[in-house]
């Protein structure tokens, strides 16, 4: 049976592309969705599209609605969302993204070093699986299908 | 009318106590709900209550279950989510609440300096406000009463 | 047994004001909400509190997000929505908090003259009783109480 | 990964055609959804099919319920809702799309001329995007996919 | 604990009563919702508020959808529906109501003779309790408080 | 844009192999659900395959509800549940069917002859349509595919 | 702030009557729901009220489904449901109530003795914690209030 | 018309091979969910996977999770869970199950012997039909496609 995960969080390894391949490699039926992980694309969308802003604050707003369309979309229709979170940046949309999972009830799997536990605790408490891995989420990717 | 708000995030300034006095300086009919805010007592009541753990991911994981029980109980039950980022630490867990109160559905109000604008646009661009001090939090709650 | 109805549309008559001295008339126990129904203190509201924009539509976004947090909040609380059209200026607002509780699934009544069928067949195909006085909308809660 | 689209609104130049060769130009995997344009046809189903009123109220209820029928159903399997505005008729059902759509927790984006900001700011207060073009709905389009 | 009930269906005997009756005289914390059940007022509601009609057809339903602003907030804010089928007149309104019941997720407790058991068996299917006299109903409501 | 339908209600008359004709001869992308439309079977059923009971009201219990497995699902999963009314027999089901999607929020079309425009009032008041013939009905499938 | 808690599972020691104490001498603001634990009462509800069986199946049915009235409601206005697991008996309503719990998005706290750890690991884990003594439920209530 | 059927409980028979051959030998349009039934497999996934424990209370949480993210998700994308009690251990997780499709709103039909009616009782008394044998499982299957 089938499942459609989404890959959220970090965009400076190449966990997704890890995970893409031990899917393809083992053959899963596993629809991966992503967002858009060009940092610099991502963060001008707004106002290239829909013209420039004076304040950085709007610049930015723009940005983030026009990629909400696709993250809120794509958590939505997922079965599973797994969020990894790395050691640099703030990473709050990950937290967020995490939050919206569990408000609309779509279980997640977290991935971060040991190193995290304690500033992600309530995240971790609210996963079906903690991983440090893109190889532990391919065995749980394995054996749930 | 009455509203029941929820102040969620940073816990070293005093913004709940302003927030809550500026409530009864205007004779707002406004329940205030907030979390646990004795970083002590909430880190290690896991372990207080349900025995101890060797392994720190799981004396965690016990805490934040339990601060769970009062957190998301009081984010669903609110009209309006109030979130402070402060200028340290990770705040995960501030962004984590602002995005159940989006899958939700529950509107949200943030606070933060302008500095950090950037990185919390995502969870700035769902909210109906973007404030800076507790004292705009209070002419909102003022005007919407 | 007692409902809750929201008052939303045009705020150039007194309609609400007739609606308000019904229900104390027939001492019907209804609560009533109602939205920031002062003009120039809606539209200004968001510069008013989080400060000044150079371009209108922003001035009028944050205006209409602060109102929002009243507005929406009082619909889904309310048993019955009722909207009142005007025969001047656009009123997209009204026909919007329409759809809103429709999507909702919050029953509506809506008043205005005949003149304004056509226009608002959608709206009044929707509805639980399409009048065209206060007079009627209180004698529909008269009896419905 | 695919989307569903309604393009609501406006009926009287042929920004659907637009958008619709936009997305083949480009090869998006998106399906489009309309609701019925032919203005006759549209408001006199209610009495071509069930037969004549002599009430005009009643012969519009018909009609509105008819499309209702197609209109919430495509809204409701739509992962966005884009709704054009005009500068001509009153639009109220248009106002009353976006509604529904807000209120079923689907996203919107909204078209229209910078003129007519100030009477639109509630719907796009709700909005991901406000945009004035279907070319800049393409682009939109073409990001997120 | 209180409970809130609605009484719904046949209105020529005197089983509300009986049920408010047993209600009082064993002190039980229920709360009693009921729809207008003056046939000739219920009938001509529509027309009496909103104005004549030539059309039976819209006569009957201007009255319904007002009688439907009651019975179906009632029903969706109660706790269990109990119903009570007569041996005489269609009823397909108590029907109705079983069914919006049992769509929105309430309890039913169904009340009718022996004899209708064959045509009401889909009801009774998704009843929790078919009863045969109010005596019965008062018991049930004095053992689940 | 395809939709799917479900024919509940009456049973003696040929009215769904009309309606599937029609959607057969002008080619429309629809789904057709129905019931099991053997009487006896359908009566039946619960003994025949969970075995025999002194008590028809058991009897009629068992057959009910599995027969709900079905009805209920089909119901929930359509776009639109067209019901028929005939002039023989009590047609509760007809009703609760009625009343099941309706709070569902799936929309209704309602089929019946003028005659019992009074007795079924609460019913057609909530349905989208209500016409008396199957050509009606293909008529309305027709215009909003 | 108040909380409501149901009380689900074993009743054979007098683990509710110590919450219950412990509720008091705390003076906690938490209103407590239980379900009927006179298993006599319990399992005879259905043939004292509604008339005898000659089939077993059908005596349980009618008790388990007029006890469901109670349970079930209590379950659905509950804000945490505490079940506590003996070493005796079956057990499966316990079980049950707690799935009930989760699918309704209740959380729920589990009270057993370690020796039941492994079968009862799928209700476990879904807890927001897990406990052996009353004290210990009575300390989370403490903290979270 | 298809379905998808979740088969929960009992896994050391072979009930399941039984209800699969069933479908293929009736040719029925019926897609086939089932839990991970390697007993060893399912025990040990978590250490397995995300690394050892020494209490054993966490080595069952962490398989639980992960078991739970095929199970949950699998029970809420089914039109029917079916679910087997045999006569040994104490299969909780078989009952958590009938609660959690309960508490979704996705029907079930419970199989078991006799002798199991009294305990199971709660979870036969909201299942839609109740079964001793595959055979009557099947007949069911057919009977409803």
């Amino acid at each position: 049976m089938s499942y459609t995960i989404y890959l959220s969080g970090e965009i400076h390894t190449n966990w997704r592309q890890q995970i893409k391949q031990g899917i393809l490699d083992n053959d899963l039926d596993i629809e991966v969705l992503e967002p858009i992980t060009d940092h610099d694309s991502s963060d001008h969308v707004g106002i290239n599209i829909l013209g420039p802003e004076e304040n950085n604050f709007w610049k930015d707003h723009k940005a983030a609605k026009i990629n909400a369309l696709r993250t809120n979309s794509y958590i939505s229709r997922s079965d599973i969302v797994i969020i990894r979170f790395g050691d640099k940046y703030k990473q709050w949309n990950a937290a967020f993204d995490a939050g919206i999972a569990f408000g609309l009830g779509v279980p997640t799997i977290i991935m971060h070093d040991e190193s995290l536990t304690h500033p992600l605790k309530e995240v971790d408490a609210n996963a079906y699986a903690v991983t440090e891995t893109p190889a532990q989420v391919i065995e749980i990717l394995k054996y749930i299908s």
